[in-house]
């Protein structure tokens, strides 16, 4: 008994059949090795782990998706490295914590120099290139002290956090009274108008509006969520971004790594026909959330449960309307992924392709009284991870998922290591998933996963007056408990993740789990003293210079002669040379 | 009572007179401003806190250092970031903490970008210049993925740790059967050369050695440190460099900081004459250690008394031998610091010249059964910090000491913030000590004092078995208190620094203890937890941000235009654009 306890607070794998019972489709490879296998690295952006079909959606059904985790492994404990894109994404694109890259929010750039997933992959001549959506924002002070041009090659891979450009829409063309939100060339704002969409804003005019008469019903107004984007739905961002995606496979040289990046199911909550009708009310799944939850809550999640988002998505006119739109988003999605594989099968590449498919961060979506993310309940935090490895060596979890613990940034050092290259450890913080793809226990399997928040830009830090470095929130995990912490002396946030699964009750402040409180302190804890900016060099490194000191002439200790090997001595010896 | 015990938990600023009675001396400068006032920043290395007469020291006296102590302020409680050289001068020289900034040991580079002293210095047009040793080691393998060319501008202050070199001389030519620790270019060793000194490497043969008959004497052998080194006082280390500072002052163009960092009274421990028998066994000071230490140390502990150096320097024919001469060669820096005192006044820069005086760490000499640095008591840990400011505001705490708790990357934040710089603490984790030095308590004073060292390079490692990254040890200290944390699996060391001075007793280990431990943790973890990475965008303007949040179209929780305002809503709305 004791043995089985300790194993499961190890996250040993366990493997089970998919919810439905049925079993895993036969689906064997018999390729030991496959030259030039290239892997598509598919993000989607706000997609919840909890809304596809195989993840146990009663009413959204997301066939390709399903194919796509038969053909592969699932993992059902996926934790992103933070509930917010940019610093999610910069996580995911360093293989390393927000903490330690310190891009901890939007809009924050990345450090120059910080190694990236394209930096390793490059160093093992695989390519690493982006199609679709990063987040990223230049250094560009650190960029000029360095002297580094972003039209240079150098340049432009620091700007673009590492990847070669396929192309790169962030797919965030809002516009205000102020101009827009992003002020990067948009190429599907290009793509629109080569359509003939008119004006200067068609992704904001058509793509995320409908029309109210002659009126432009924006997607802004999640009233209009229940319209059809005035648009056709090849036209739309999805589609588009997977012809992109196909284009470049068309014409790419592998080994290739491919960052297939949208920005959907992302609001503006707003989908073309036939997407916007495809669901309805009856449709969405039963609110999670409860009345205990607002009654003395601890006061950041009181402050955040507060503030618009929040308070629009306690409503159930906001939930009814928005919910069935974000569903047909995902539809079209999954759609669009049915795409890709055709076009893989077809061009028989599905035997030599790599796919891995995730997301940033999900959407509370009225749940917990939250909408959007920003907090680590499983809806926010949690992501869906589905990884395909076309090899023989991964035939025996084809079909399968996985419960451990693992973290986005895993899925960076699962690349590197799928692709043929050394994990560089004293670097990437995330371990490599292939030993679960391919049925093995790691040996190193994570005792817990962490995810942070930065709300320093976020309103809720005025609101509660916190100086922008307390701003900070840590979750710690076991499959069991989950603790958050705040800093700013707030007090922490607890879930019994066995008896209370729905994360309903905040035992926080209750005096009785003290003790269980303690235990995840003391991971966060240690993970707070991690080595994770020696990153010059390797472990490896440093045991080869220690067990093969040269004898370059530093003598520590030695009294005299009779301390060193008569090897060594020669250099101290010798007759005075002359002094002219 | 509980507020004086709260300030004194808080490092309140505790000026007194010094421990010889005397009267500061009357120093008092009219000066509130100062054109172009240049900053010396002068660094031993391996300088013990405690062998400065003005520190205490009974026999040895260093009247010139002195000197700048009654001239401007001593701190009595500085520690430095790491036991061992590199590791705390890449601190010191950027201002961050060891795990900060990852270059944890000798020879790690320096990861390229890492924003310095230097770089800090320049945007506010002060240029910064080295004299000296550094013991940076520039990351190759980063500045090549960047394009750095070591030969550029740019490339050689990334080579050089931000700094413009006036001459760089890390003073360690030692040369083995395999060649050359150091294969840099040898300034000194060309000075040399060019004075008549011959073979291949006369700072071996001449500066760091003595002579027995026509043989060589080697002062890597530390029976020969009584002898004197077979070399002219004149062109030895110490007053070759301070010739090299003293032709640096003629000529540079203010307001400059020059970092004059010597490497003496570091090893080899060989002087030439008259300091080589200046002082002999009866000017010891009593070693300190007790036989209690040597049973069942702590693990760690106990690996290092039972390596080579600890081994040398437990023996009292070594400490006899070698500590006369280590006293000699800080006599030597202090008569230099006379020579360099007295150019700056024949040459009137002396009002308008700020002087740091410090040391990257110390040397235990016998105490404690260790040699050399790497451990955390007080002879290892702690430096002396000597910071004279010649403007008026400094008048107050002239000749007087501080016992704040201060640390060294302290000194980094003072520099910036005494060349009118703002220190930008979203990078730099040191604090300017200015308000000490001008008499006032600052806003946030120092609770505790945090050290760091990897041992993963040294033999000890190798001994314990332990994993290179888990060879990492962290002091947290307070007046009152000092913790060690080894990770790894070893217990703590715990000293009662008020009722155990001197640090024999141990009571890591000791269950009577918990709670003291348990405090010193709490401090260690919330440093953990800090914010070290968030380097490209500081705290102001994370406020400025928020709160002049541009109306660039972006708004979330909107169900309709009633939940925002007029001016916003006009975004949104508008006639559909025709479709072409």
């Amino acid at each position: 008994m004791i043995r089985l306890s300790r194993q499961r607070e190890l996250c040993c794998v366990v493997f089970y059949l998919p919810a439905d019972g049925k079993a895993p489709l036969d689906f064997r490879h018999s390729h030991s090795l496959i030259d030039d296998m290239n892997i598509l690295y598919i993000m989607f952006d706000q997609l919840r782990f909890d809304y596809l079909s195989c993840a146990g959606h009663k009413t959204l059904k997301t066939p390709h998706m399903d194919r796509i985790a038969q053909m592969g492994v699932r993992f059902t404990n996926c934790y992103t490295q933070s509930p917010v894109c940019g610093a999610a994404r910069m996580s995911a694109y360093t293989g390393r914590y927000v903490s330690s890259h310190g891009a901890q929010w939007n809009g924050h750039p990345l450090r120059v120099g910080e190694p990236t997933l394209g930096d390793h992959l490059r160093d093992n001549d695989v390519g690493c290139w982006l199609i679709g959506k990063t987040h990223m924002k230049a250094d560009a002070k650190g960029m000029a002290r360095l002297g580094l041009a972003p039209d240079s090659i150098i340049g432009a891979r620091q700007a673009e956090c590492g990847f070669d450009v396929w192309c790169r829409d962030d797919g965030l063309w809002a516009q205000g009274p102020d101009g827009f939100y992003d002020t990067k060339r948009s190429p599907y704002n290009e793509y629109l108008k080569s359509k003939g969409y008119t004006g200067e804003n068609p992704w904001a005019d058509f793509a995320n509006a409908a029309t109210n008469g002659a009126n432009i019903a924006s997607g802004w107004f999640m009233s209009n969520a229940n319209k059809p984007a005035n648009i056709y739905e090849d036209d739309s961002e999805t589609p588009w971004l997977t012809s992109q995606a196909i284009d470049f496979m068309e014409q790419a040289k592998g080994p290739w790594c491919a960052h297939v990046s949208y920005i959907k199911p992302h609001w503006p909550y707003i989908v073309p026909a036939p997407y916007h009708d495809m669901y309805s009310v009856d449709d969405i799944q039963p609110v999670v959330r409860s009345k205990a939850e607002q009654n003395d809550p601890n006061l950041i999640f009181g402050a955040f449960m507060d503030g618009r988002i929040g308070r629009a998505f306690a409503r159930d006119d906001v939930r009814e309307t928005v919910i069935p739109a974000y569903m047909g988003l995902i539809k079209q999605c999954d759609d669009q992924m049915g795409r890709l594989l055709k076009y893989l099968e077809d061009s028989g590449q599905l035997d030599s392709t790599m796919i891995i498919l995730t997301s940033d961060h999900g959407d509370y979506l009225g749940d917990h009284w939250m909408g959007e993310k920003d907090l680590f309940h499983a809806p926010s935090v949690k992501v869906p991870l589905i990884v395909y490895d076309p090899r023989e060596t991964a035939n025996p979890t084809r079909g399968r998922t996985c419960d451990a613990l693992v973290e986005s940034i895993d899925v960076t050092a699962t690349i590197i290591a799928a692709s043929g290259g050394v994990v560089p450890d004293h670097i990437v913080e995330g371990r490599s998933l292939m030993p679960y793809v391919e049925g093995r226990e790691p040996d190193t399997p994570r005792a817990f996963v962490i995810s942070e928040y930065d709300y320093s830009l976020h309103p809720v830090c005025s609101a509660l007056g916190t100086p922008p470095r307390d701003a900070r929130l840590f979750m710690v995990a076991t499959h069991d408990w989950k603790l958050i912490h705040a800093e700013g002396g707030f007090p922490p946030m607890l879930f019994d993740l066995k008896n209370d699964p729905d994360e309903l009750q905040d035992l926080g402040r209750d005096p009785d789990y003290a003790r269980q409180r303690a235990a995840l302190y003391e991971h966060l804890h240690s993970w707070g003293l991690r080595m994770s900016q020696r990153i010059t060099i390797s472990d490896s490194d440093i045991i080869h210079r220690r067990e093969n000191g040269a004898a370059t002439g530093v003598v520590l200790g030695v009294f005299d002669e009779g301390d060193i090997s008569p090897h060594q001595v020669s250099s101290y010896v010798g007759k005075v040379p002359p002094r002219a």
